[in-house]
């Protein structure tokens, strides 16, 4: 990718990452998985096997804002690399737990790829640092 | 990449992971790093913060050996990807604790580059599925 190219995705990756953020600050799993995942990624999230396309991952996302409590996530890149026609990216994560009590640190590798549009999580691979 | 590039490509990538479990089998973390990670790579593991470089993935793979007493790790490629001149490659994969009684199953997400003649894990990404 040429510099342009390459801010003006940087952009649009960023634009991405904060709308998944919104999305579960608003406790909406299929919103923030259908602005953000293709429709056949998949995610490796620590504590249960990989899962595959969008209905799949929505129920995850579902399950952890439900039953874990989790309100709110950020991300913050540290790296993103252009490879081939596609991004990596390595990122700082923390996740909300209940009322703002309980913050977990963790980090994230995604692969990122444009589909209808839009760059998106092709696969998402993250776990917690403690 | 071309069929033919690909399929030498894969089969140098799979040469490479079994190097790294046949050094890790052998309690020679220094030996599996040198012959696996690019000498700025980064591994993101699950309940420790990022790594880079060589020096502090030995030490991580060496404690995990003589502390954690990890004695076999094994690797199953789900899907190699090639972007650009790199890979993303998705996989299976369990290490043994022990004398082999405890065995804990994971995922792992790799971003491989060539450095040095070989092909080698620049970004590595895990987690446990329990």
């Amino acid at each position: 990718m040429h510099t342009h190219e390459t801010s003006t995705t940087f952009a649009r990756i960023g634009r991405t990452n904060a709308d998944f953020a919104a999305a579960i600050a608003a406790g909406d799993a299929a919103t923030a998985v259908a602005e953000t995942y293709t429709r056949e990624a998949r995610i490796l999230p620590p504590g249960t096997p990989m899962l595959t396309g969008r209905v799949a991952i929505t129920a995850y996302w579902q399950a952890a804002i439900d039953q874990l409590g989790v309100t709110g996530v950020t991300m913050e890149s540290m790296d993103l690399q252009p490879v081939g026609e596609q991004v990596v990216e390595v990122g700082r994560a923390t996740l909300t737990v209940g009322r703002g009590t309980q913050v977990l640190t963790g980090k994230y590798m995604v692969l990122w790829k444009v589909e209808d549009g839009r760059w998106r999580w092709d696969v998402d691979c993250w776990n917690l640092d403690g």
